[in-house]
């Protein structure tokens, strides 16, 4: 329990100091605000390595007996090819993105719906968790979500302005550094960076400051407001999220680039959706 | 006491919704990012209808014993006007804004200096504040200060792409609805509104959602970090402020206008700048 409690202070610590905030890039959604780059300051702050795992999310309910919203709702988002096929034909699809699932049963502790785990997921990040659920995690441990300035500084790990957090490749020397999709998608999916759903924590090379998978794996709530602009369908309150997950892919959500950002809507948990933890420092 | 400590429950609810960030007025800063407008969903909170005060200041202090950043710092700046001549010639000016003094020992109950006192300013709002002391009275009377967006929602009052935060006319019938600058900045002050330094809270009519003082009197700080560039001067942590102050004129820094946003170094305490405090709902 002292490991979790404690872990604002084994956070990594990043100086303070200005960068040159957001893109140009052509390949930018112009929606999303990514431009124009800018120098902006932050305050020296801590910031986890990782996002907060499964093992770390079971501690907080078992000591809390905390109640996620997704279990309140009774539902969530599951990524179809997830799912064994006979859960995925009798699950309602989105309009607009057939490849999600409404999943009644899908949570935290149960991915996938009813008899799924996380047993043989204790280190991979939690999912299904809403703002206030990260929130109330971030509380519980002293620690808060980051400032969406926050986390483009520690996640562009002291480089200035390249286009993925480890720099200016995708695949350095043919390696994979994030969970994305490869392949076509939402058809197939090759798995040449090897994961289809989540990957562990730590799967991949650290970068700069020290973060793991800030790019791809799952998205990162941030705890600003969105502001650029959304569907009218998002009409309550809609927060950054960051980094990108599983399901990017540069022919449909190139979000894996460093500074992209898109929103969600505080209550929407999903299975491709965690947090990282932050702190003053 | 207690008056203070409860305060989140009799601050303004402000209900969760989306409204019409920003502006295209051509009168805008272009490098203050007031532009675009965009839908911008927040959740309901709730927000003081005044800035914090002199007298609820002193309430904290005297509980706490809390010491300002400009007591550190030992000096803080004043409007030059606001002094005694002999006082205003022997502080230094900053370069670049030849009104400001650096002026030893003012702090928030001396706001010009020794000598000065807030005993006949029990209900002005608490000047002379950092971030850090802002943020300290947030926590001890379990607020917080706005974000962004929660400040511009707040103080638009339910009207949509108004200028200000009442209307579209600076002194409807005449009316004066806030306190800046009439005159020549920074050499005349006319003082059709009333007031050279700050004015009372309560001064002015509340508008739409019940809020008072809005726009003028003082700048007030919000959470957000500055995202828009700055001076290289400025190179810390920069957080955003609104509203506007007694020296806002449209010469000079026409931001009493409700869409406005400025930006303020963490440690920077000036004779112009307090704080509304917000909570979660
Ligand atoms: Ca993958
Ligand atoms: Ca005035």
């Amino acid at each position: 329990m002292e490991v979790v409690r404690s872990r604002a202070d084994k956070a990594i610590l990043i100086p303070a100091g200005t960068f040159r905030m957001g893109t140009e890039d052509a390949d930018r959604n112009p929606m999303d605000a990514e431009s124009p780059i800018r120098e902006v300051g932050v305050g020296a702050f801590r910031v986890d390595p990782t996002c907060v795992t499964n093992a770390e999310f079971a501690t907080f309910v078992n000591e809390t007996g905390y109640v996620t919203e997704a279990e309140e709702f009774g539902w969530s988002y599951v990524f179809g090819a997830l799912l064994e096929p006979e859960l995925r034909r009798a699950s309602q699809k989105p309009p607009g993105t057939p490849w999600w699932r409404a999943v009644h049963g899908a949570r935290w502790d149960a991915p996938e719906g009813p008899g799924s785990s996380v047993a043989d997921r204790a280190d991979h990040p939690v999912v299904h968790v809403s703002l206030r659920d990260a929130e109330a995690f971030a509380s519980w441990c002293g620690m808060r979500l980051p400032r969406e300035a926050e986390w483009e500084k520690a996640a562009r790990g002291g480089l200035d302005q390249a286009r993925y957090a480890w720099g200016d490749e995708l695949t350095p020397n043919g390696e994979h550094r994030c969970n994305i999709w490869q392949g076509a998608f939402p058809v197939r999916n090759t798995l040449e960076d090897g994961c289809l759903g989540t990957a562990p924590v730590r799967t991949f090379p650290p970068h700069g400051f020290g973060l793991y998978e800030v790019a791809g794996n799952v998205w990162e709530w941030c705890s600003d407001t969105w502001d650029a602009g959304h569907a009218p369908s998002m009409s309550g309150d809609v927060r950054v999220i960051r980094g990108g997950s599983y399901l990017c892919h540069d022919s449909y959500c190139n979000r894996y680039r460093v500074a992209a950002r898109h929103a969600s809507a505080v209550e929407d948990a999903s299975g491709n959706k965690g947090f990282r933890l932050a702190a003053d420092a």
